[in-house]
């Protein structure tokens, strides 16, 4: 399969592609690559996929939100949450559409806060809740048995920087979170979240 | 127990307002009420409450979202659906946290389509799950006690105009819909989601 890797420098990107690339024809685009990809920006989604062309999958690993404890989030910090890690994705799902061949994939990413809470992360949580149920009631409506996936990781080892704020989390490899990302891809499933944890 | 019900002339506020009014001291409030509320007004809900004062549970019963299928659902629907249903509950905790006495609690209300597809129906899916994963999320960084859960429930025996929409979905009455409430209200638990269906 041709497959778009958006986000693929971060290190879920990287997992899904090291995961990908033996069988697969890996494009990884980011906001550094030529051409460049800004997902909140729907005419770079556009020139890319123009340039591009035609894919059997697309993967999105692109994702932020601010973290503050709850009561400090302010109307702003949820916007950018929701614009950063939501409308995002959902901008590439709607553009990259027309361009996924018949009985391609998308796949987002999520991550546990949706379901495991940790300090400063109800911004992040309400985000990827949101893309969750978006997935799973959005996946039945789409076009030419194109099928929609997320995938869920817990915190990576290899992100050691943000072990810290995952107290008596478990790490897990880039192997087991590509894993996820090989189920989705080469998969018959659609509208499911695919948890690594 | 003094208890404000934003939303309490609809479907799912009057059936809170029916389960909670025999043992408590119910303040309803609407966009027509005199206070009247607006959520996507931070403005109007910070005059409520100086009017009003202090409570010992919040219950919301507010929310909109546009219904289209989910390819067709632009940039704006979604911001709507996170603004109409997302932000405009979280304003109210936000606002309203100052106002409710130590061990009190807000409820807030999201619906069946965070975990049940029906057609049109992924912008209400992606608010409601943003709500619920926020509440698992929030709930253990609110001060003083303070508990936050949401209901969701399935389509309405009374509220008749949206049968057609949830087709092989069973109704559920009022009555069992405000014994959610009331559970969140007069328990213990926190960052919970009440389904009803």
């Amino acid at each position: 399969m041709r497959i778009l890797i958006v986000g693929a420098s971060g290190h879920v990107g990287s997992a899904a592609a090291a995961a990908l690339q033996s069988k697969h024809d890996i494009v990884a685009v980011s906001r550094s690559t030529d051409p460049a990809i800004n997902l909140l920006d729907p005419q770079s989604i556009s020139a890319v996929f123009e340039r591009l062309g035609r894919f059997d999958a697309v993967i999105s690993a692109f994702g932020s939100a601010p973290f503050k404890p709850a009561p400090e989030l302010t109307p702003d910090d949820l916007t950018a949450a929701f614009t950063g890690k939501v409308l995002s994705q959902l901008n590439l799902l709607r553009i990259g559409l027309d361009f996924v061949n018949d009985g391609g994939s998308f796949t987002l990413t999520t991550g546990i806060l949706s379901r495991e809470p940790i300090p400063t992360g109800a911004a992040a949580a309400m985000a990827n809740g949101a893309v969750e149920s978006f997935v799973r009631s959005a996946a039945g409506e789409l076009p030419r048995g194109i099928r929609l996936n997320a995938v869920s990781p817990t915190v990576l080892a290899s992100a050691t920087g943000y072990h810290d704020a995952f107290p008596g989390f478990e790490p897990v490899s880039d192997e087991r979170l590509g894993l996820a990302f090989v189920r989705s891809v080469e998969g018959i499933v659609s509208g499911r979240t695919y948890t690594v944890d």
